[in-house]
């Protein structure tokens, strides 16, 4: 028999007979690959069977899965089918498959369903999944949906969309477990055991005063280790977390992550506890923005493959023309060279080099500067040091390429040209590394995204920097003519 | 008085005074900014009284700090000081403040410092801290100071090390909660209550068989909620996620995310019980995860302002020189056609813009297919959809960045021109939106990071083909001729 308690050493290194091999019930299966993605020939499977309209054979395939899986099988069968596939499972299409939804997809299945149908599947929902569902959907039928509501959902609801989006008010559940000052760990237990039918997750214990704010936090497991005549006061820790509701939801993201909470009390401006977040409403959030940054760098705006082709369309075309513009202006200094190119083509030959790896160093330093800003490790307390160490790898990258590109184009078009690319490379890289790290604090201090706008600018200086630095030289060499 | 519970809504508005406003200790305070950045005039104080070798003043400016913003602090003040802070606040450089480290910060300060100190540190930190300590270090440095350490450590952190680099081994903790299947929530609490000690943190208690494969997981708030006599079978959760010990990091952070988890155990090839994982292991590896992603696609490597100058250089030059590579193929496409730019040289000022934006939509399509891939949204299973619906993105934008630059050009160099630069736009956009999804899915079935290498080759093609299609008709079109 194993005693209970943590794993020792013995029992780990213990010979247990291999016969009995039970492999994880998730990864590998008839329906998984080894990375936990469900298999190509198993979705066609599902598809063929659904094409064949046989809704049995659809349910029976459907079934075994995890809510999860199944909100990935709903994404990943097209769009066109989505709602014959839906209505062949509809008793397996519950709260939690939809919680699991990519947004796009969630969005187009609930503006086909009525809002009574809407309705009763947010009343199964936790406010903060409720509000999820809910504030996508455009104004008109968000309020079909809300008047469908039972009222105390409604109120709920009502009052989480009334903080601005992105806010902790939206992601926060408001059923977070308070207890009074005067507790102990029996008092607690029992008190949960008479109140059984918590169906609400929840990883902490928030005590609050008679005010209702919160004075410390206790652990589920100090609350098991410690005998029942502790007082809760004895056993909470004081220096806690507290997430004001309207913080931005990068901040609390961030705030997760930098002290490692588990949950966390949602306070309201005098200081009040209003509800809890959970870790596991946040991970999703992290992953979110973290990833954000390289769509919003290239331009792809939200860059969700589910979002549908028009949004997909206005969102990257946008971004093109603007990059057009900076082209133009690229172009104006070609133009402005125009005779010293006719005299000399290896000018056109060579210029977009110097352009093309300004432009990608630019990147790179941008890349490293926008995520430095995003998770806080790039500051006002610091900048001026990164600045300089930016320029310090700049100039080294820059001196390494103007070498390489210096020797092939001085043996191909003489000494001169060599001399010429290889200095118009060094200073447009050098340019492209300030520009790289300056443009993104620029707009973190003007309170803009930095990775929304920075792109742009920073290729526009990288382009025609590029350009003028590499033509400009060539004629203050003498290689051409300016007209 | 408050009663114990969820707060009710009565609660919530209910009109407390607001005299007692207590704002939360860690938010826009002297030290913080309301982004819970530390202030820069609060750095700067901290360095003042470095530099004037005041250890005392510095001591007291640091002692209120959480150490997560000790951490911070240590990181924000330059690396030439460090050593000198880190020598100021010795009685505050926790084991937690360490963990905190950025990996460079914490790889450079360990070094500076004797195996013994190292050992001594490591000790007191848990297997997956210990062990992330320890995995960046030189192999005779990380012997130097295993040799330090206890037996019972040692055996622990050369187990782990054992297990590769980034997977389920190395993050996990070897101290899971496992209990056997017949213990009461009575006989659990008892046995926690007896062995109080239990310094390590859990949210989940793992139910195994005499083979110690685990059979159920139950969360801690099952068991408070549930009564003496019943039987922790009857209150777990037998459809549990487990983890391989060799799984990929990513993978695991795909697993916790998909599957909501808080904690999870970690199996050996056996399926027995080896250790646990636990939700705030995991919330950094899903930031590093989604966010390495902006940084490799620049091709900024490890991307880390902390990062020493020598490998942020060594890791972009080497980028650099391979995007050197592709510009020498497109300007070898542009020599081809010398002779056409001699004769009209508006070609030479029109072909980077077509180069240009294809570049655009080709990294735009590129970010959106790689952060598809990397939370497996893009799978074998919908490859083609996808193909098919960015193609369509991709003819919709040629479309509308082809009209305006065309009748820009045309009424600059005439209507052929415009013809010529808007036929070439479509085609280089539309290839570039082929390219920006092929290459990742490409390369994701070589089992190559689709983030590291497609951005060269995605590129290469939009250049090349921006040039040879903008040129090609141009000569076609008899604008120019070909020699």
């Amino acid at each position: 028999m194993v005693e209970p308690g943590a794993l020792s050493d013995e029992m780990l290194a213990a010979d247990a007979p291999d016969d009995e091999v039970r492999p994880d019930d998730r990864i590998d299966d008839e329906r998984h690959d080894r990375e936990n993605r469900l298999k190509p020939e198993y979705v066609r499977e599902v598809r063929e069977a659904l094409e064949a309209g046989d809704k049995g054979a659809v349910y029976d395939l459907v079934e075994p899965l995890h809510p999860a899986d199944i909100a990935d099988l709903i994404e990943l069968v097209g769009s066109d089918e989505r709602e014959l596939f839906a209505a062949a499972i509809t008793d397996l299409m519950s709260v939690d498959v939809i919680a699991e939804l990519n947004d796009h997809v969630r969005e187009l299945m609930m503006e086909a369903l009525e809002p009574e149908a809407v309705a009763a599947i947010t009343e199964q929902l936790e406010t903060d999944d409720a509000v999820q569902l809910l504030e996508d959907l455009d104004e008109e039928d968000q309020q079909a949906i809300i008047a469908e509501l039972e009222p105390e959902t409604a109120e709920a609801v009502n009052s989480a969309l009334a903080y601005p989006e992105e806010t902790a008010g939206r992601l926060m559940n408001r059923h977070a477990m308070a207890v009074p000052e005067h507790l102990t760990v029996g008092d607690l237990i029992d008190y949960l055991r008479e109140n059984g039918d918590l169906t609400h997750d929840f990883f902490e214990v928030f005590v609050v005063d008679e005010q209702h704010h919160p004075v410390g936090t206790c652990a589920l497991n100090w609350v098991l280790t410690s005998p029942r005549s502790v007082k809760l006061t004895d056993v909470m820790k004081r220096d806690q977390t507290l997430i004001p509701v309207t913080m931005d939801q990068e901040e609390v993201a961030l705030m997760f992550q930098k002290y490692a909470l588990i949950s966390a009390a949602v306070v309201d401006d005098s200081g009040r506890l209003v509800g809890q977040i959970t870790v596991d409403d946040i991970v999703h959030i992290i992953s979110e923005e973290a990833g954000e940054d390289a769509l919003l760098l290239s331009g792809a705006g939200d860059g969700d493959i589910n979002e549908p082709i028009r949004e997909a369309y206005s969102s990257r075309v946008r971004w093109l023309v603007a990059n057009l513009g900076t082209a133009v202006v690229a172009s104006a200094i070609i133009a402005f060279f125009g005779a010293a190119i006719e005299q000399l083509v290896a000018l056109a030959v060579l210029m977009p080099i110097v352009a093309s790896i300004g432009g990608n160093a630019g990147t790179q330093t941008m890349a490293v500067a926008v995520r430095a800003i995003a998770t806080n490790q790039l500051t006002r307390a610091n900048t001026w040091r990164i600045v300089w160490r930016e320029l310090r790898v700049a100039v080294l990258n820059g001196a390494t390429v103007a070498v390489l590109i210096g020797m092939a184009a001085g043996a191909m078009f003489g000494w001169q040209m060599g001399v010429v690319i290889a200095l118009a490379m060094v200073i447009n890289i050098a340019v492209s590394g300030l520009a790289g790290v300056l443009v993104p604090v620029m707009f973190e201090r003007m309170g803009q995204d930095p990775a929304v706008a920075s792109s742009v600018f920073v290729t526009m200086i990288t382009d025609s920097m590029g350009f003028f630095a590499f033509l400009g030289l060539a004629v203050a060499a003498g290689l051409a003519p300016l007209s």
